[in-house]
């Protein structure tokens, strides 16, 4: 009764697929591969619970006051040093902007960046929550093809030729929903091939943390070799996501323009959580709790790529993850995973269809499958119940 | 440098004057009136320790994880109960959503409504973190005159009938900045003259709870009476703002919407901070709690207004507050509050000038004046050089 009210924007704007599907699967018969919620094991709660006498007793009212618009000053410089131990990144404060969430920097950014029909570069498929974020400022997205390296190259020059997008948005860490992670020669051959374009590429990294292997980290694509790279990061999958906390690391000027964005968007992210995650990290070993994180995933991960080995029918590729939290099942060409939504459900087992992760395709033979929540037992029952549900015809 | 990427509307949108002000004003020899901060004496901090140890251990590991857009149901419910007991409003939670404060309520409506150029209402002068939030949405502004009884009536008319605006957006209790409240029959006259008006009306009430006199409540605009009504409030002035929690009232259809707009652009509020403010408003008086907080910025107001009378030029006209943070003074046409800040900080006293509350005029003669941060003697005192820099030639 209100449609002559609403903005063209928020007419486009999907509202999220994933979370109609939740919905859905409220029957606690369903073994459910469709979330994507870090596993509780990831909150540190014996030494928040710490951290939260600290703070209480030392800052007082502080924790309670209205506070600035970039952040906790102890925040965002214990993100400084740590960029700077693992990255060697030449960065200070006033790189770091603290936002309400990742989702939040996506918005921000949009905000800051997007005039209605600029050409925004994403993978294809991209992560859906960005779609959201761009879609309401009236982004034209265009993807980019993912293979197993990362970005098919080709397609990628092609896109640049052709489109000549403002920014580009990729997650090269066990991409969500994909799973897939860059290698290193493919981010050597994006970087050569975007320098000298006039173009901003944001990399989101909100999994980075969660690598399965002893291997060294994959530095990021141009990494320390120009101005026009912006960073994400977030503590969700790694402390805790109720806090809302995740960060944008970029050119100062970009950031003070963040920060005028986010001062009309929420004048500034809860303080309280920036205190507590602040006293967290500051008084913790945080890589001892993110090997605990990444056992547990690497074990949930090892089942499910076993069971989808002993009984996907063979027709099905599915993405082996390096870390994170998703694989990436794609079905024989000509099959639709909504259709086998359907039947899953009836088998008591979930999942999310490929389709909100793409631009202009529907129908798609992709669904992307979570593992984080889930026992061994539950992880190989429910992978059988869903190839069963495959071979139906 | 990276002027050719930004978009239209955040090259339009001003960084707040306020935020700027503040930060001129670090010296602790200056008497501030210029913050708009809540006294730390509306922090429960005892009642909200209490809450920390109830939720941390009552509900563990669900406050750190990912929860619903909407809000949590507990605190939803609180805000549904305490509406209908005061406004007999005729609600459920499905009409309430929890927002990142009550800044973030204004980016989602925007975000919900406005295309670039849309006529929006707001008062002259009107609060300076919605002129930012709309501006992020390229709205073309009408500002209507306010008197000491509310809106100018026929200002209003003249307004609706030449711009006929989408929306409107007034703050009837204790307005920010001018102190302002709305009478009764100003309520009614602007209801008679909007209701058959294709247009939304947010009514935002940050400071409504803080109303000195022990007179009854003035009702909403249009109170129970259209579904065209959205009603904003906050927790940040009774509670606590640093948790960043405020909340939209309106027709469910609307609140899906905002939905959709707040998905895209954080998720959801921070969890752990809507499991405390329940717990804390469940299991406590509020209205107690909000005695005391009134009990002292009576006195701080009062004090400003005896001084101010006491020492102002007879030119100088200022509001008498009935309620909430500011009161406003006008100097003498001609006088520009601007040139007066700057005689004023050579004082050691600081206000805002009025600018940044007016989307068309410049080098205006009002200012506002924050009582809540001072002590009566500081009062006192900073009023007394405040008149000294107005009398200086």
């Amino acid at each position: 009764m209100f449609e002559k009210y609403y903005s063209r924007r928020i007419q486009k704007t999907p509202s999220s697929f994933i979370r109609e599907i939740l919905k859905v699967i409220q029957n606690p018969e369903i073994i459910s591969f469709a979330g994507g919620l870090p596993n509780p094991i990831s909150f540190p709660q014996e030494e928040l619970k710490i951290s939260l006498e600290r703070i209480t007793s030392v800052y007082q009212d502080k924790i309670y006051q209205y506070s600035t618009t970039q952040g906790l000053d102890s925040l965002r410089e214990y993100i400084v040093q740590r960029y700077k131990k693992i990255w060697n990144m030449d960065i200070t404060i006033d790189n770091v902007i603290i936002t309400t969430g990742s989702q939040q920097a996506l918005d921000l950014l949009g905000k800051v960046f997007i005039n209605e029909n600029d050409s925004i570069m994403v993978e294809k498929p991209s992560y859906l929550g960005l779609l959201q974020a761009f879609c309401s400022y009236e982004a034209s997205f265009v993807q980019t093809k993912l293979d197993d390296e990362g970005l098919d190259i080709d397609d990628l020059k092609r896109t640049l030729k052709e489109h000549k997008p403002k920014l580009a948005y990729l997650i090269p860490n066990f991409q969500n929903p994909t799973g897939i992670t860059y290698s290193y020669q493919n981010r050597k051959d994006i970087f050569e091939a975007i320098k000298d374009e006039d173009m901003l590429l944001i990399q989101d990294d909100p999994y980075g943390e969660l690598r399965f292997s002893e291997d060294e980290r994959i530095p990021y694509i141009g990494l320390n070799q120009t101005d026009k790279n912006i960073y994400l990061g977030s503590f969700s999958k790694i402390v805790t996501p109720g806090m809302r906390l995740g960060y944008i690391i970029a050119h100062k000027e970009i950031i003070r323009m963040v920060e005028t964005a986010k001062q009309a968007a929420d004048l500034h992210s809860n303080i309280f959580g920036q205190y507590l995650i602040s006293d967290y990290l500051w008084n913790n070993d945080l890589d001892k709790h993110i090997e605990k994180i990444k056992k547990l995933y690497k074990e949930q991960s090892g089942a499910m790529v076993e069971a989808m080995k002993e009984y996907f029918p063979n027709s099905v590729k599915f993405t082996i993850p390096k870390g994170g939290m998703f694989t990436w099942a794609t079905l024989e060409e000509g099959k639709s995973s909504l259709e086998l939504f359907d039947k899953a459900i009836k088998r008591n087992v979930a999942f999310v269809p490929g389709d909100p992760f793409y631009v202009n395709e529907h129908n798609v033979n992709t669904l992307r499958l979570n593992y984080t929540n889930a026992t061994r037992e539950k992880i190989q029952e429910g992978i059988k119940r869903l190839s069963e549900a495959m071979k139906e015809e």
